[in-house]
């Protein structure tokens, strides 16, 4: 019996470190698929003009900059534990296009929230502005260099569709319903934004729509659709919208806590921008001087820290997070998925919800 | 013998209107697709939240200030000229996705050149950064209404996506190629405009990119190539490429010297934004001064009409757009398309190049 047991640990662990490697592969493949998809691109304008490339460039730069590729690891996972088979290039396409749609998100998100840094470097619209003014040119640096951004996001956004259009079409609907879906999250976010609304339930609905769905439970029904599996849609949405929770409020606390040297971008965009994150509408309902804090000028992102860590609400948020991870792994207990497979949902939730950048 | 050749007058006169008329009516099956398909995603998320429906609203007014609908009736008549079938509904939605790309290109284009109406009405960043400034929101109105305007414009790019997906497969490789290579084209003209650049052989070429294939040879092909005949690329690619840039040349007339009561849209863009337009150039390859009169403050559009008149570059553009409408007469006279489609094609080259809105 014993040797039976130990036999049966090993094989699962091997298992999983063989599902992980899968993965692991494939997102490699989904890196060299964006590279040779864009310096084919770029190859193609580089005979037309000069200027043709910029946007490409913009782009090129933005993949070998590297991401998490959080969204195409979860498509791939999907469409794995759905039983897809790896050797399909049309998954690498997809994930590959989710990757796109955010480098395109990204961009336009810099321009609307006057974000400086990206993945570590500047900005493109602050990049195009700053060359824009250099180089002494005609009319005004900021309108160029968030038009550039603009162009540049627009290209991303055509370019992920281009992808997308290899993939098995098993997974176009839901594709369809995620980018419509984002870009209404995001008007909603900059509206409430706009109109400092602190009501809590709002800003769940703005994270759910434009993070968690996005982020994780629309990417797995994309890859578990293309494996011809929509029928696994119900535990993989309950578990995504678990986790996509976990997902946006780690955000907040990186965005409010992170170091900068490791999440490549600004810290304390969101008090800047005035976002109604969870972590401060909570905040704001133990402590109305937060919002003024906030509001106010001439107060320090640190003092909005220091009066954010007196409210208690990070540890609550805290709590929170190791509820909702809780319940992603209880959301596919019972769904027929294989177990490995069920381990490697449950890790990826784990890394997502203890990320630190 | 009289009695025959009037009998076939009446015949080829009676084929055209029954031509024309089918264009018609599928434009108007467009512009109903369009209603309808943004209408049911209005309801879908005015279940979700009052700010849910702001951008599919933008949306809307757009589709229903009217457009010329230059660009879905090309690819409509492609399809035709081609021998599609006329009651496959797949040719509808890829007409309506030309569109909606096009109000797409519109919406970030007015934010690229700061312009204040489209369609007769305020452009979109103008509207939402007014409702800003009126409701005393939090943050930079300019910003809030660019940033609207970014996401809807995005919102309709991911629209016109959904709708070709359920378009004839055929039609695919050129609705990629148009919408990179528009985005492309937008950075070039931006860029020249920045840098001030007066060579008339890039302006040729940023005109040829973003103007005369964006509307009148890619929609053709993607129509034909929807009906399954690439083969007839090459002809309408020259006939394109002609009256592309009649259609282009004529743009540059009405933004100098068009009625915006007419166009629906601010005149003198061009020269506010130091667009290099073909106009612009030859003028001032003959009359340096025009250059100062665009860059230097304090002049206004009408000095530089009177200028331009001066030159009698106009007349020279003029006499240009009918050469180019005799050459995309010529482009398609060998071309194997039944005489009608041929009639057709010339009859819009004509509409396109003498319009005056």
């Amino acid at each position: 019996m014993t040797t039976e047991v130990t036999r049966r640990v090993v094989t699962d662990q091997e298992q999983a470190a063989a599902a992980r490697r899968t993965v692991e592969e494939l997102l490699q493949r989904v890196d060299h698929r964006l590279h040779s998809f864009l310096s084919a691109e770029r190859a193609r304008y580089a005979a037309v003009h000069s200027h043709a490339v910029v946007a490409v460039d913009a782009l090129l730069d933005l993949v070998s900059a590297g991401g998490k590729l959080i969204r195409p690891a979860f498509c791939l996972t999907g469409y794995l534990a759905a039983g897809g088979d790896p050797e399909n290039p049309g998954i690498v396409d997809a994930a590959a296009a989710l990757e796109l749609l955010h480098i395109s998100a990204l961009v336009h998100d810099d321009v609307l929230d006057d974000s400086r840094t990206r993945r570590g470097k500047p900005a493109v619209h602050l990049l195009h502005s700053t060359l824009h003014r250099s180089r002494g040119w005609q009319g005004e640096s900021r309108r160029f260099g968030e038009g550039v951004a603009l162009l540049v996001g627009d290209l991303a956004l055509v370019y992920s569709d281009e992808l997308m259009s290899h993939a098995p079409a098993g997974g176009f609907p839901e594709w369809h319903r995620l980018r419509s879906e984002v870009m209404i999250g995001q008007y909603m976010d900059v509206a409430a934004a706009a109109e400092f609304n602190i009501d809590p339930d709002l800003s769940r609905l703005i994270a759910l729509i434009k993070s968690g769905r996005y982020t994780i439970h629309r990417p797995l029904v994309v890859g578990a659709s293309a494996a011809g599996r929509p029928d696994l849609a119900p535990a993989l949405v309950e578990y995504g919208e678990a986790v996509g929770e976990a997902f946006q409020l780690r955000d907040d606390l990186l965005d409010a806590f992170g170091d900068p040297a490791l999440t490549g971008k600004t810290a304390g965009l969101d008090f800047s921008q005035h976002k109604m994150t969870l972590l401060l509408g909570w905040a704001m309902q133990r402590d109305a001087r937060i919002r003024d804090l906030v509001t106010e000028p001439g107060h320090t992102p640190d003092e909005v820290r220091l009066r954010l860590l007196d409210t208690g609400v990070p540890e609550d948020v805290e709590r929170h997070i190791a509820g909702l991870v809780e319940r992603g792994r209880a959301a596919i207990a019972d769904a027929p998925l294989e177990p490995v497979w069920r381990g490697e949902l449950t890790t990826m939730a784990l890394r997502v919800a203890y990320r630190d950048k």
